[in-house]
């Protein structure tokens, strides 16, 4: 029987330390590197800090398996057992412009089925997190289930990227959508988007392009109060390749995708 | 002769107060109301918090006059002797819905001339401040100089609005920019984005209209690290009526200009 308590003590605790470790880095020098392409940006903090993770996850669980955004983790095409899913910095973009609005991710999913969802705000020090069944808070204070929302008094996030011509999707699909809500915004980190979805700052988060260990931390809290994590159709999400992603109030997400997403370009 | 160092100690001391006040009134019930359109918010708070200003102001300096967003100050036709201008809470919508994300902003002009910038994020109890020719400064650190930047190394703060049809501006004519920049974002206060904008996680922040008193304090503030604060197309801002308004770093100011405004749509 997995000891879902132990897990989750231990991993609040990894979290802090490998936080502590982040803030560290701020007075050191940073070496940016790039993958992708050249806003794909990666750090020595961001390898530093997912090596610290699989070494205290393999020390204590030899048995679980890691699946992370550096690839320091398993190889991973399935979630048969208990997996770690993670992104040691998200919004690596942030972190290195900004040294603020980027957050550590960790879903720990069980035969695929998400169990403990972490959100770490590194410089905030906020911790949003959840056991799935058992409750979201965000340090120690519990955190409310969603409540509905009309489309008019919403606020989205959603990047300017989408709503110009991109790859990934006719960008006058969400025109009708942001005329219509109260007002969008965008963070560029969507463990953070996903954590103002769970607190209702931002009422539904759009974007086009995600992976697992973007959204497995955030997808367990904004589930566990409520909310929709889904694709940008509402089907089951991808858990081990990149899909687009939407995440929102229970209500508005079959509403948004009703009007504006089925009927859009 | 007017005493800067003096008005600069009581607004500091007023500012804290008035943040005192907005962080004390979390607990309580907001009362919500729309102004110019549904998304056009303001509350209780925003009209107690510039009553504070005008009263604080009027009693030490009955001389000086106040441009503030709510209407309770005088009404201003120019910017003749000193003129206090004032958002009491820019980002309203955010207070409302985040309750963080939003902050005071105030900038203090002679004859039409910025003398002191502040912008006050309350929950974050960051001020960030600048007295014309002396230095800014995010609370007791001295900010340094903004340094030059590429294009494609910019993070440009671009609401999604201004890419999709509205009645400002052909909303085509940021398309090459958004493409061309290492990222875009919105946080939906621009005394917040000129802040950023000062402290060099943003390096530009382009919008279609704002009022003096979304501006003046964050004028003060990006001016005097060598920052451009002009209307889209470079030039004066208007100090009393709305304005497109574009921030940037100096150097990449003048880019977009030539490169992407001009030979825009």
């Amino acid at each position: 029987m997995t000891n879902w308590i132990e897990i989750d003590t231990y991993a609040k605790e990894w979290l802090k330390e490998a936080g502590d470790r982040i803030k560290e880095s701020f007075t050191g020098k940073l070496n940016v590197q790039t993958k992708s392409n050249a806003n794909d940006l990666v750090t020595n903090i961001d390898k530093e800090t997912e090596q610290y993770f699989i070494c205290k996850i393999k020390e204590s669980y030899p048995e679980h398996r890691v699946f992370g955004e550096e690839g320091f983790g398993d190889v991973i095409e399935n979630l048969k057992g208990v997996v770690w899913i993670i992104d040691p910095i998200d919004g690596t973009m942030n972190f290195v412009h900004q040294q603020r609005n980027f957050a550590i991710s960790i879903g720990v999913y069980e035969d695929g089925i998400g169990k403990l969802g972490y959100i770490y705000d590194v410089v905030l020090d906020e911790l949003y997190h959840a056991k799935s069944g058992e409750g979201a808070y965000l340090n120690e204070a519990k955190l409310p289930k969603l409540e509905e929302v009309s489309v008019d008094k919403a606020i989205v996030s959603l990047n300017a990227t989408w709503v110009t011509p991109n790859k990934r999707i006719d960008h006058q699909t969400f025109t009708p959508l942001v005329k219509d809500v109260r007002g969008t915004r965008s963070y560029g980190s969507a463990a953070l988007e996903l954590a103002y979805v769970a607190t209702g700052r931002l009422d539904a988060y759009i974007t086009m392009r995600l992976s697992p260990w973007d959204f497995a931390g955030g997808k367990v809290l904004v589930e566990e109060l409520g909310g929709k994590v889904t694709d940008l159709y509402g089907n089951e999400l991808d858990m081990i390749n990149k899909s687009p992603m939407f995440a929102s109030k229970p209500g508005l997400h079959q509403e948004i995708i009703e009007k504006y997403i089925k009927n859009g370009k």
